[in-house]
């Protein structure tokens, strides 16, 4: 009965009541293309609204707007260690093409000169494990150990930097292009997600944050799995493609196709120049 | 000086026992191409020990085994619901190919067939919100809607079952041909992923489980994020790749190819019908 | 390195930032004894400020406040089910004077009177278990069923009205004095806590929550747990002591000061008077 | 339907099942007093089974037995930090009597010596913050430093020192006598809790836990709030009561007993005397 009395019974107003603002919301959308800040949900900006122009969205051949409030917004460079984009790195030592994953940092080194004196929060995050690779899960261990032959995470390559994917190691570290500098925040986390076993859930409180810009490496992997957990969670996600890089070309075009599926399944896309452009035209001028 | 002390001094000895663990395994592995089941870890296995042979492992072109304990497995059938692959269910109105999706329909069904009777478990999950919509994200319900011509999750469509992606709708449960049997556990999770917003870890430490054969749809989102989750946990992951579908057929193979990437990123991929041939080998003469 | 190259360094920017945030609000609270709603990290109130007095605060003796936005407020009436305070539930089988739990109804019934028709969010908890228990852990349910004599979790006791904890039983509802109304959320659970697996995350930030009022049973177990939880992730937390109840009163008087030490080490406590005091003064004249 | 077919209906073989295996235990624990160690779950031990006495259980006054496999076994010290027992770290700043929590060292250095030289695992568990501050909340560090009169979770204490909660500041870290050796394991994290917000998921899975022998400070927060999430998701734990310690005695007293209620809501309580009994009786004649 319990379960029955529930069912669409008392729960049809709160229900009606969200259906009301999207219906309103999709209705804005029609006339002006945006998906507007929702102040009813968030209040009023913080800091100053502005629009990103988003790609393939609602449908494939689509152009819209995505509205964020610069000061809910972070930017979030994922992953740009050694180990993934440098030379003698974990990346490399499996076999990969590094100008695949290194073609992102130029673009993400443009975002951070962008937002860099702008109150949009940037955030770097880092995969690596213990010392001790107490969090790092055998199979994990192994699988890599077996595709490097022989020398997987914990292990020093030759001419290696340090122990692949160990935190504290010079290898596991940003690379010094994309160096974090003062006022920033880094994400530690031994998986390729964060929010089941890292503090992200209260980085990203702490720090207000509800839009998610996100660029880094490697789009299928890491990139995918963080801006799956987060857009699960609520946050709006957006892809700077062109800030971004797989070990295989052909991941990372389905990876970047796979997010505008169903009008926006993970989030929305758009490319380093876009955002760029948004950011200059709006938050510059008078900016904090 | 606690860092200091702690890194490199003391954690070498977890480091290396881990280490020549993985080393043992991958000298193995070398022999004998399978993943064996680690029983340092583990301990014997409560059912029995079979292999399942796994494509593109560890390189393209290689084929390896992987090898579980049949009472620690479970079969994952993944959103197999109205809503996925059904008419006038979700994916349905947002104008998707339902031939896509449905193609897994007689792969999953086959491999219940096989299982069923053994003491692999079964697990079920379905994507759904409650019936007062608490738990979706308003931008996942507004681009649902924006993209469903206004018909999004929460209404009810022309022809259709009931409210989209609500519980206790009929379009929200799992299609008849593949309906759990007593015996088998349903997951309910309200995002693509589960593992941070459900019982699931609870349900897989119950069961005992260490490996999960995974089917269902779609490929690249439910799917992939669930098999994310799953490995990083550090549960070994293996994709029947006939078993599962996507709403993009591109988006399909590039989900396949990209769980292959470094040795097996999010763990490995196979067929049903080697998976069934397994089963079939192994563990219907005898069991249970 | 990387990791040298952190630490003290360049975070101290953002440790200064807060610090001064942090010095800023406790001068404030010295003139005000107000913890003041931070407008710099959530932004302006969406629906009314107001204050309610908690007590022994920041140290024993003293009495402070506690500043919320009613729009961002919710009020938590913690697994007020038969099971914890009904005639043959689960608490009653277990052999407990029912007058302790039962006790949190009247000013739990109180509060709801005040909250309902003010903007403030009403959310309720339950905790249960699948009617296969498969989230049910199993020295869960053989501690209930030795201390139960053979009748635990999942089982029918005499005169029961359905099976322990199980979801869907009439045991396991809300009791009909303190039944959601619509417009009023629910939160099932499966464990004491809720914030590891189930999707209590996506509901407050669906609410757009960031105070909890909290009440309900018991004071000890599933109340204590979910704050703590709650706490941990930066929610500002007070639970109303009177409206709350403990199979043992000890643990009870001892839970609420547990609270107060380290300053509010998991947030304020008041009770239902002087929150309904502060609803009343502030949020029901001109309201909604 | 979807819901209607679900309960009751095809769940009850598993619930049946489960109930068996419960009745057995529970009939087991009649004639033995034993909380079998559950092989059916588990798989043979991988170490060695022993008994170890817990009292009030299930019943106040009673007395009855947990066994645990040695090899599947985790020896907890929770937060044995400067900051919690030694001079000039946070609890001393907040004004409490030292001698309350640093009771619990010795107990705690017993048990290391008795344990150390067996296949019981040693987790050691830190609370503190990013340098940065970035994972504590607002509201935390702010009555800390209110509480701590100007001195809380950041700054530095007159004579301390580092700054409070900080990793990587000497007060932060394990005391001298407690501090780990080589084989250990140490787990971080930024709240009360761990299971939400840190790697502790796969630290327990890695090294295949599933009993939880537990020490450490404070009580009634640290050491409560981990025991109740390791129980909801199903580890099986048991508190040494004089190896740990609150910064008030009621509140620790209270704790204890508060883990008792209902035979056994968080599990078992014992003290160090006891389970060092049973290892040196158990373990260390022939062990590793």
């Amino acid at each position: 009965m319990g379960e029955l009395r529930k069912y669409e019974d008392f729960q049809g107003k709160n229900r009606d009541k969200l259906l009301d603002r999207v219906a309103e919301a999709a209705e804005l959308f029609k006339e002006t293309k945006t998906l507007a800040f929702p102040t009813w949900l968030y209040g009023e900006p913080i800091g100053r609204l502005f629009k990103v122009e988003v790609e393939d969205a609602p449908n494939f051949g689509d152009t819209a707007y995505l509205e964020m409030d610069s000061a809910r917004t972070a930017f979030l460079s994922i992953d740009m260690q050694v180990d993934f984009c440098g030379k003698n790195g974990y990346v490399d030592v499996m076999g990969y093409d590094l100008s695949l994953t290194a073609a992102a940092i130029k673009p993400i080194k443009n975002v951070l000169n962008a937002v860099r004196g702008t109150d949009i929060k940037v955030i770097h995050t880092r995969e690596g494990h213990e010392p001790d690779l107490s969090d790092a899960p055998f199979n994990k261990v192994l699988r890599s150990k077996i595709i490097g032959n022989g020398v997987g995470i914990g292990d020093v390559p030759a001419n290696g930097l340090g122990r692949l994917l160990v935190r504290g190691q010079a290898n596991w570290d940003i690379i010094d292009e994309l160096y974090p500098i003062p006022g920033e925040t880094v994400v530690d986390k031994a998986g390729k997600g964060a929010f089941g076993s890292s503090t992200i859930h209260m980085i990203l409180k702490n720090l207000g944050i509800t839009h998610l810009v996100i660029s880094g490496i490697t789009t299928d992997v890491c990139v995918h799995t963080i801006m799956r957990e987060a857009n699960d969670f609520g946050y709006w996600c957006v892809l700077l493609k062109d800030a971004t890089g797989a070990t295989d070309y052909g991941n990372y075009e389905a990876a970047v196709k796979s997010i505008k599926m169903q009008g926006g399944v993970f989030g929305n896309v758009t490319d380093s120049q876009r955002f760029i452009q948004a950011v200059d035209a709006n938050l510059k001028a008078s900016c904090c």
